[in-house]
C-alpha cells in the first residue's frame, strides 16, 4: 500500500470552520526539529499537530496565522543550497499554487496583535515561536494555557473530536499499515529469535507503506510490562509475544493496535482461556460503543467482564459488581480501556485532559479509573481506541498494600496454573458511527483462528 | 548478530585518562528526551556523546560529576510507577555496583564551583542542565563555548579522537550491522518497488541486530540528491540505488556506510564505467590513510583520480592537476572525501571545526574543498570515512556560474552518453592502524562483481 494525500479542498474546509468560530487572531506553529547527538543529525522532523490539522503538510519553521477573515502561512524560503543537498524544492508561490492558500516568506511575518497560540511541544520550537511573537511561550505541558490561548484550545478540540470524511480516510490509511505490521510480526515471530527480530519485520512493514511508527513500538514477551520499549529478550517456544505497534500517514494521522500471539503458532490451553476472557470483553466494549454512551461506563463495563472471565475460571471468587468496587479488575488490568485517536495517538494530549474529558468531568482518582484518558459521552466522528488486556505484573500481585483485601477473593493457586500468560492486551481503534461503532482495524487478526492462521 | 556491551572498566579507564588530564571540576549530562507530538510521545531517548562516552549507557536526566580526584554519577532514582510502565529498573546501589562508579540520587547533586560543561544539543536539556548548575547554558551550536568548557572540548578531542579497543570494538559492531542492511537492501531491490521498501529492509536488519539507525538513512534513485531523506519513488529497471545507511549501538557508536547498486541486477556499461572510476578513487583513498598523511591531502588526491577516470571516459578534456585547480572535480564530486567517525557519525560535530580541523587549519572557501569536515594529520586510533562519489547534479551543471570556464573542458555530448548514472558513492569506515588502515566495513559487498553477487 501507499499513502493517498487528503484532497486540497479538506484543509481548506477546515481552515474555513476555524475562521467561522474564531474571535480574534491565531497563530499556528509547525515547530523545528529536534537535534539527536549533533546539530546536523536530527531527529526526523514531526510538525505540531494542530499545524498538521489546518496545512496538512510539515514545514519546518513555518506559521500560520489565521484571522475571522483569511489564513496566510509564513514559510522560509527554500535554502539555494536546497537543490543540491536536499533535492529541488517547491519555491513558495508553488507551494502557494499547490496547497491554496496565501503563502509569504517567514521574514513578512509580524505578530498579530493579542494573537491566540497553543504551545508547540519541545523547548526549542517554543523559544522559536516566542522570539516570533515577542511573547514568552512555554512549551506544551498540558493545561498551563489560558484565556485567549484557552479559547483556542477549546475550539480546535470542538474541531478536532469529529473527524471529517478526509480524517476517517488516513485513519482507514493508518489502520491498513498497522495491519500490514501486526500479520508481519505473526509470520516473523518464532522461538530462539530476540524481540528486535519481530519489531524489525512490523516497522519494516510501516516503512515500506511510506509511513513512520506513530510511537515506539512495544514488541515483548514480557506484555505485564505496560510500556515495555526494551526489545533483547529472546523468544522462548511456550511465550505469548505482545505487540502494540501503530503507523502515522505522511499527513500525522495514526493508527494504535495491539495484539498478542503465541509463539509456537498454537494458543497453549491456559493463553487460550485467558485470551478469550479478554476477547470476550473487547468485543464487548467495542458493542457498548455508540453515539451517546459515556466512555468511562465503557471502561467499567470492560472491566467487569474482565471479572466475569477471571470468576468463570476461578482465579476469583465472589461477586462481579462488588469485587469490581473493590478493585480486583485493576489488579490484572491496571489501565483505562483506551483514548482518543486522530493525528496523535493520544489525540490532543498536548492540551491535557481537556480533550479527553468533557467539560465538568475530571479524572478520578481511584485504583480502577485513574488511568483512564478518556470519558466524553462518544459522537459520530470521534474515533478512539479499545484495548483491555489481562497482566500478571508482579509489582501488584506481590505486593499486600496493592492486594489488600482482595487477597481473599484471589485464588493464587488457579492463578499459577496460568504461567505461561504473562499480558494480553487486544486492541483496535473504533470509529463512532451514526449507528454505533466500525472497527477500523478490523483486518488485523484478531480471534484465535485468525491468529493462528496468520502465523502459519 | 546482537550487540556485546564494552566492559565496565573500559569506562573506569577513560574517566581516569580524563581524571589525570582535569584541572578542575566537569560535569556531563546525559540530557533528556525530546517530546515529539504530545509530552508522553517522545522520540527514542540518545544521551549526548560525552556521557554515552565516560559512562557507557543513556540515563536520562542524569549527569556525572568529574574532579582529578574522583567521578560520581547522580542519576533519577526509579520512579515508583515505573516497574508497572517500564518493567523493573535497577536501583541506584545495583547501578553503582553493575557500573563500578559510585551513584547518588540527583536530588543529591550541588553544582561544583567553577565546573566545566559542554553543551547538551537541545533546548530542553540545556534548560534543565542550566537549572541544575545555575548558570545560562546554551544548546550546542559548535562553535561557542569559552574559558573552562573550552579547554574541556580540547580534552574530551584528545581523549575521543583515537579510539582504544571497547570503541573500535563497538565500530566493529556497528560495521557489522551495517553490512547486514546492504546486503538486505542489494537482496530486497526489485523494479517497482518504492524506494521506501528498500529503505525498510535495510532498517529492518539493524533493527533486528539490537541497534538502530545511526542518522536518518538515504535510500534513494535520486543519488544526485546528497541528503535526500524522501523514500517515495518509485525504482525504475535502469536505476542506480544510492544508500547511505548506518548503525549505531546501544553504548552510541556509529558506522555509516554508502553503496550504489543496479536495480536490474546487472550494472549497465555506462554504470559501470563510471562506478569504476569512483571505485578507484575510493581504493586509493584508502591506501593513502596511514599515520601522518593529512586528510585534506587525502581529498584532494581522491578528486585527481575522480579526474583521471573521467577524462579517460571522454567527460573532461585537459590535464588533471590544471582541471583541479579549476574546480572541475567538485562539479561532480561537491563534498569532502569524509569526516571523523565514533560515538557520532560526524564524531564530535556538536564542537563545530573543532574536532575535524587541526589546531591552525580551518575550513578553506574554495568550492572543492569548503564541505570538508576534517583536516588533521591522521593517527593511529582514529576513524575516517572515506566516501567520493559521482553525481550529474542539475542544479550545479545547468547553472553558467558553476559550471563556469570548465565549459570548454566538459564534454557535454560524452556525459549525455552516461544518463542512466545520476548518482554514485561509495563509503567504507576506515580505522588508522600503525601500520596503515583497516577497513572496517570491507565485509559490504563494493566490487561491481560483489555487488551484483549479492542482488542474486
Amino acid at each position: 500500500m501507499w499513502p493517498n494525500p487528503s484532497p486540497v479542498s479538506a484543509f481548506a474546509e477546515r481552515r474555513r470552520r476555524l475562521q467561522d468560530r474564531l474571535q480574534g487572531a491565531a497563530v499556528f506553529a509547525a515547530g523545528l526539529a529536534r537535534p539527536r547527538n549533533f546539530p546536523a543529525n536530527r531527529y526526523p522532523f514531526r510538525a505540531e499537530s494542530h499545524f498538521l490539522y489546518l496545512v496538512g503538510m510539515g514545514i519546518e519553521g513555518a506559521v500560520l496565522v489565521m484571522t475571522p477573515e483569511s489564513s496566510t502561512l509564513y514559510a522560509p524560503a527554500p535554502h539555494p543550497d536546497a537543490a543540491l543537498w536536499s533535492g529541488p524544492q517547491p519555491t513558495l508561490s508553488e507551494l502557494e499554487a499547490e496547497r491554496g492558500i496565501a503563502v509569504k516568506p517567514i521574514e513578512e511575518f509580524a505578530a498579530p496583535a493579542e494573537a491566540a497560540v497553543l504551545p508547540p511541544q519541545d523547548e526549542g520550537s517554543a523559544l522559536w515561536l516566542g522570539e516570533l511573537l515577542d511573547r514568552d511561550i512555554e512549551p506544551g505541558r498540558g493545561n498551563r494555557v489560558e484565556g485567549a490561548d484557552q479559547r483556542l484550545a477549546e475550539l480546535m478540540i470542538e474541531l478536532r473530536l469529529r473527524h471529517d470524511a478526509a480524517a476517517i480516510e488516513q485513519l482507514r490509511q493508518a489502520a491498513s499499515a498497522a495491519e500490514l505490521a501486526h500479520r508481519a510480526g505473526m509470520s516473523a515471530t518464532a522461538p530462539g529469535m530476540r524481540e528486535a527480530g519481530v519489531r524489525a519485520a512490523m516497522e519494516a512493514a510501516i516503512v515500506a507503506s511510506g509511513m513512520c511508527p506513530s510511537y515506539n513500538s512495544i514488541v515483548t514477551v514480557h506484555g505485564e510490562v505496560l510500556h515495555n520499549e526494551y526489545h533483547h529478550n529472546l523468544i522462548g517456544p511456550t511465550d505469548l509475544v505482545l505487540a502494540d505497534v501503530g503507523a502515522e500517514t505522511p499527513e500525522g494521522w495514526a493508527s494504535d493496535v495491539t495484539r498478542a500471539w503465541p509463539v509456537s503458532g498454537t494458543f497453549s490451553a491456559t493463553q487460550r482461556a485467558l485470551y478469550e476472557v479478554v476477547l470476550a470483553a473487547q468485543l464487548s466494549a467495542i458493542d457498548a460503543v455508540r453515539p451517546g454512551a459515556r466512555y468511562r461506563d465503557v471502561h467499567r463495563q470492560t472491566g467487569k467482564r474482565l471479572l466475569e472471565g477471571l470468576i468463570a475460571l476461578g482465579i476469583f471468587r465472589g461477586d462481579v459488581d462488588e469485587l469490581y468496587e473493590r478493585g480486583a479488575a485493576a489488579l490484572f488490568f491496571p489501565h483505562g480501556v483506551g483514548h482518543l485517536l486522530g493525528l496523535d495517538v493520544h489525540d490532543m494530549e498536548d492540551l491535557g485532559d481537556r480533550a479527553g474529558y468533557a467539560p465538568g468531568r475530571a479524572r478520578a482518582k481511584s485504583r480502577g479509573d485513574r488511568y483512564l484518558r478518556l470519558d466524553r459521552d462518544l459522537e459520530p466522528g470521534m474515533a478512539v481506541t479499545i484495548e483491555p488486556g489481562f497482566y500478571r505484573i508482579p509489582r501488584l500481585l506481590d505486593d499486600p498494600a496493592e492486594v489488600s483485601d482482595l487477597e481473599s477473593a484471589l485464588d493464587r493457586t488457579v492463578l499459577a496454573r496460568f504461567a505461561d500468560v504473562r499480558g494480553i492486551r487486544i486492541e483496535d481503534d473504533v470509529l463512532v458511527t451514526e449507528s454505533g461503532a466500525e472497527v477500523l482495524t478490523r483486518g488485523v487478526p484478531k480471534t484465535l483462528d485468525e491468529v493462528e492462521a496468520a502465523m502459519r
